[in-house]
């Protein structure tokens, strides 16, 4: 413990929480000094287990009445450091706050804690019938309230749109322990500011989200993907515009260069469908007859230029499961290869793609730098990872920041931004003036005192933020 | 002129702003004193005609220099009073900027000036196959901005969502003149707080949006509408009920009670279809093929007990055309019949419509008024109209605060909220506080104060705010 006031705090959370939430043990602390971003790591003084609104609210309450910082936590996920507690103090954990409230049927909505594992809440409405879309990759990890905390997306958000897309309402906390509730079981909202709005993305530091409702739709009741190998980078994407253009929305549309299935196939020990294809494109239709999905395939091959013999059509949710396994294990993958990489989720206007990575492509080759493309390719929103290798702590350092800045750079220069569905976190906070220009930098910090004038919730993420 | 600092206001702006923008002469002010609120107006003392986002940041400027409130207009056509310069001061009209700058067939996006009237928006699109689906009632008269700035719905909203879904991006002027970007031609943005989902509905006073860039769909190549008889209300909104849960989602489900079609018969002068029938449901079914809409109407027909032989089924332009326009005209038509009334637009979740209204009818019946109820069905957001008639004006001004407690403390009471798309505006600040608490309007005040320090945009809208 290293101030008295911690102790204070400390004594103080012991006294008003329940029994069992409250941690200040190094062993304890541990697995919450980080989250997956890559090398970055600091150990929180406490940790507090929220199981319910009541617990958040006291939380924010003590930690206000101290001045203590509290970054708050979902499944620890992210790869930005978002959930990093940067300045110690206290990471307040909602992932015991995991119960899903309702499933509302007729209104085709529910209710859920931050907690519930996104995957399992697709997996629950489901089973009434419902879908909800919003699918980011590390679906069978990542809570539902980082999903809002950062805005998150996913391969359906071609078609579906992201998780901002599906919030109708939010119970949330302010940091002096008021609870609030914004929106409810209503697509339409035209009453006072939407603070909706502006805490979905808001990444853990305007408040602190307790519930959550969810818009959800009638699920398809068919869907297919098809595995589509192709000669050139250039080849699948410009095939992705085609598709597009052509009037069909597929509800996912990924692209993989090479090696991202090279590295997945050594990940899982399995061949590669198609050896020496420079690109693939995973493609999802989903409709609510054989029909429906028939008629977008005809569509599709259309403007699909590669032999209709080397593309897998995979129907059961079996050969479905096996290639979305593939899919979302790139970045698994990359972890095995290279233990240190830089990930970034920037995005561009869709038809920019194509020269956007061109033009990174180069940049990175000129620099001996290995690189693995891969993501939406259907809304601009590429993953590019670029892998440390064996280089030096040093050089790589260094050159960490050359090609943040050249990534970065070259999405602002065709109209994109430097963050699609991450979030800037801690690492891209020092980047954020790329895109946002000072006065847009002081209307973010106005805005932060208008929710939490003590600066306590998670202090130095997306901007600097003055010492309290 | 009433003061000194207006004249060296209206001097100033003279001076600053191109010939033919800053009027004061009582003839030319009197237009810009109302909108379509019934029974409230206040003269601006000037009115400035931006045509571009220089003449908008120049005028807040010098606005703000002389901390004279400015009162920001599209065509006027809101209901809430939300354009009336309830303190004087300047009425700043975007009006003639309304150029549609760009057309992006490739990424589906246009990005268009804030004066555009949505219907023109519409057309344009569309001829290049694309759709932009918020359709308010009002869309051949109101502003793009205005849609914006209340985040307006439209009977589409329960398909295809407000106007809220369909921005992607934002540029907008702060009071001190600072002009600012927020998103862009992308779906998916984590970068920073989201400047577009607080300034949506933000209903002008937090900054002036001077350029939006908006999302586009595919046209879906078929439209059908059906126009459905029932016996009684409850029947209707049972069926929207029924149609829903089977799966079907139209792109429309309007509810019209008898007295609306009544009315705009007699406004139009032509025959009611159904003599009779108490309620009608209005569905509109669209998609890429003939077949997609005859499995959509045998999936409805199901759901609706109404005897097919007296559907109406409208295929032709022409045969919609007529359809809709008996929908939109349904407000011109009350205020033929009673040139004063209330309108309102609260929202409840979809499943409680049914008891939500009968409760509301009761209570007019029981205090001697006359209603007329219809709207998005679909979506929760039904418009109650209640008609002054021939009350004495200190009798209706008595019940009309007696029944607007009635309306939100009972749409509150189902879980919804006091408005679905029109805004809160001047008519409906003070009732503000039946769904939200003084700590959540003191937070509106502490955003409003991050934005606009010298509280000179829209003072006393949504919110009373302190006088400068």
């Amino acid at each position: 413990m290293r101030t008295k006031i911690l102790q204070q705090l400390l004594d103080a959370l012991k006294k008003t929480l329940p029994e069992g939430s409250v941690y200040s043990d190094s062993d304890f602390l541990a697995p919450y000094s980080a989250d997956e971003a890559p090398d970055l790591s600091a150990s929180p003084d406490i940790v507090v287990k929220a199981r319910d609104t009541q617990a958040v609210s006291d939380t924010l309450r003590l930690c206000s009445q101290f001045k203590v910082p509290v970054t708050t936590r979902g499944t620890g996920t992210g790869v930005t450091g978002g959930s990093v507690a940067i300045r110690g103090g206290v990471v307040l954990t909602c992932e015991g706050m995991n119960r899903i409230l309702e499933i509302d049927r007729e209104n085709m909505t529910c209710t859920v804690e931050p907690g519930v594992i996104t995957g399992n809440l697709q997996r629950a409405v489901l089973e009434h019938g419902l879908m909800y879309p919003p699918d980011p990759s590390s679906l069978e990890s990542c809570s539902i309230g980082g999903n809002v905390a950062v805005g998150a997306g996913g391969p359906r958000a071609v078609k579906y749109g992201t998780t901002r897309s599906y919030v109708l309402g939010l119970e949330f906390v302010l940091p002096d322990g008021t609870v609030m509730n914004s929106g409810g079981k209503f697509i339409k909202d035209a009453t006072g500011y939407s603070l909706t709005g502006i805490l979905i993305g808001s990444e853990g530091t305007l408040a602190v989200i307790t519930k959550i409702i969810l818009k959800l739709l009638p699920a398809p009741r068919h869907t297919l993907d098809l595995l589509v190998p192709f000669d050139s980078i250039r080849e699948a994407l410009d095939t992705v515009q085609g598709i597009i253009a052509g009037g069909v929305i597929p509800a996912a549309l990924e692209f993989m260069e090479e090696d991202a299935l090279i590295l997945v196939g050594k990940l899982q020990g399995v061949d590669l469908p198609f050896p020496g294809a420079k690109a693939h494109l995973l493609i999802q239709l989903d409709g609510n007859s054989e029909d429906d999905i028939a008629r977008d395939i005809q569509l599709l091959m259309a403007h699909i230029p590669s032999d209709p013999d080397r593309i897998i059509v995979a129907e059961s949710p079996q050969q479905q499961e096996r290639i979305w396994k593939a899919r979302r294990s790139i970045r698994e993958a990359i972890t095995r290869e290279s233990p240190v990489f830089l990930a970034e989720d920037t995005v561009v206007p869709r038809a920019s793609i194509p020269e956007f990575l061109v033009e990174l492509k180069q940049g990175f080759a000129e620099r001996g730098l290995r690189s693995v493309i891969f993501g939406h390719a259907g809304d601009g929103n590429v993953h590019v990872d670029v892998l440390r290798d064996a280089m030096n702590e040093d050089a790589w350092k260094k050159i960490c920041i050359e090609i943040k800045n050249l990534i970065y750079h070259t999405a602002v220069s065709y109209g994109g931004t430097i963050s699609g569905e991450h979030g800037i976190g801690y690492l891209k906070k020092d980047y954020l003036p790329i895109t946002a220009d000072p006065a847009k930098i002081e209307l973010y910090r106005r805005i932060k005192h208008a929710f939490d004038p003590e600066n306590i919730l998670n202090p130095d993420k997306i901007f600097n933020t003055p010492h309290t």
